[in-house]
């Protein structure tokens, strides 16, 4: 199974790291980790117990190599242009792409430019971080929920792949249906994500639903679900209530968008809210909380992205 | 015109040593300031031409003095207690007490503790800030907006204060329903005071209206109107179009809420935002952006003050 992951940050590289030890032969396009990564690989700290994955190969660029690979991985940040990503990556019709980010809409831009090939849209629930280049820190969770796009039934690649991770150890469920459940994480991101920086750098404890800064997460995933059901997905406020029982039993944790806006990077404003919002307009849907975090991210963003000019 | 301020910050400080220029006795109880005021009176820094106020005397407590007052000032904070703030200086029915504030809801207490006294309620527009002790900056408008609480005709008082204060150089305009100019200034607090903070620190020029930290303001506009006409009073988009207006022409400014929240000191929320919410509730009005603008502020506001401890 020859796999390659695109310049992979925490997830990239936790996941990667997971399928090497399916026995799968894994190489990374790295950028900030190149010579760390090269020379060492990467040391993972994990909850579920430390590990070292050394890719099979650390390129610079894909241009370095031109061995067709089975998969091709795409775990960016979601604002990232996936489509210049993934240029010189595909080789073929075989190659199947695999998306692991947060947010909607992602997948468009990446299926208009490789049609024939397979696109598998997936979501991660993980806790994971880079304290430092070639490290990475996993403290929670660490499930993949996958599908085809837009939809459609397992196929035999897709089987292959979740094979290979739960073989790793790494739960991996499928569906057919997988736009459903990018809204349903949608959920978690766009508001335990969000608050976690409007309300001053709160951890995921600091949220719960007794706080003040719960009721504002309450309030975006209610404007969420308003949009989605316009959209015609079916999310309810019953998925609303699982995500936050499923965060008040998650140990505390730095979420990642709170961890970008700590390292003044940029941070996932329109996969996870400008998408929404979008989507919202389109549909005549009034989604206050959405907008209102929409633009005081927007001016938090925009300054705190500065001090890393 | 025997006069007393009581804790003057900014606000008091100005306005208290403008009165004394009109030929006012103005004396204060001084709490952070006393010892520098106690010694060499205030510094006023002002657009309109600095000044020198030297109170006819500075106290530590009003129980310094048997001195019976025409008026008394309140200009403290909205959350201070005011009527713990007044104990002790109210000596005579003849005594009007004066309070300059922001928010709404703020005069009924005072009233209850005080039933057959003169309350005069105040709002003002005006920069002021005070950098150091013993020190104020003026460095934008500086108009009062004055009537008898609840509401009722112009008492003499009331038209001698106003005297008083035009003598100085301070506009002032009387007002029959002094509450309909409360909730107008409340248009400006709830918008641009909250956003300043919780956009991470914008002077009123990052607030215009073509920015996104603008549009949040213009959602706490709106729903402010709905809640002031749920309770009987005409507040209209244009009153808001008029703020926005004000705010696009005045020069950039650092918001007192801004202020308060950079130098670690408690916010106005439930004056400016609290009493608005509750009145909301009262009347179920859907205030969406003063809800979560609220909750992002109670969580921000806790960990900032923590820093002041």
């Amino acid at each position: 199974m020859k796999t390659l992951i695109l310049a992979p940050g925490a997830v990239g590289v936790y996941f990667g790291g997971r399928l090497a030890r399916s026995g799968a032969e894994v190489s990374v396009v790295a950028r900030r980790d190149y010579d760390v990564a090269s020379a060492h690989g990467y040391a993972v700290e994990s909850i579920r117990g430390d590990f070292h994955f050394t890719p099979r190969r650390v390129l610079k660029s894909v241009a370095e190599t031109d061995e067709v690979f089975d998969y091709v991985f795409v775990t960016a940040k979601a604002f990232a242009d996936s489509v210049a990503l993934l240029r010189g990556a595909v080789r073929s019709r075989e190659t199947a792409i695999v998306l692991i980010q947060n947010g909607i809409g992602n997948e468009k831009a990446v299926k208009e430019a490789y049609p024939d090939n397979e696109l598998i849209s997936s979501v991660a629930y993980i806790g994971v971080s880079r304290p430092e280049p070639g490290k990475v820190l996993h403290q929670g969770s660490g499930i993949l929920k996958m599908g085809v796009y837009p939809s459609g039934p397992i196929t035999p690649k897709l089987r292959d792949l979740a094979a290979a991770f739960e073989k790793a150890g790494v739960e991996c469920t499928l569906f057919e249906d997988i736009q459903r459940q990018r809204w349903d994480k949608l959920l978690w991101n766009i508001s335990y994500n969000v608050v976690s920086v409007l309300a001053g750098g709160v951890d995921t404890q600091g949220m719960t639903k007794k706080t003040a800064a719960g009721k504002v997460c309450s309030a975006l995933m209610d404007d969420l679900i308003a949009v989605a059901n316009a959209c015609g997905v079916a999310l309810s406020r019953a998925d609303a209530e699982r995500q936050i029982e499923y965060n008040e039993n998650f140990p505390a944790y730095k979420t990642s968008m709170l961890q970008d806006f700590e390292a003044h990077r940029p941070l996932e404003i329109e996969p996870i809210l400008g998408n929404a919002m979008r989507l919202a307009r389109e549909h005549a849907v009034f989604v206050p909380a959405i907008g209102l975090c929409y633009n005081l991210l927007i001016e938090l963003d925009r300054k705190n992205t500065l001090k890393n000019a």
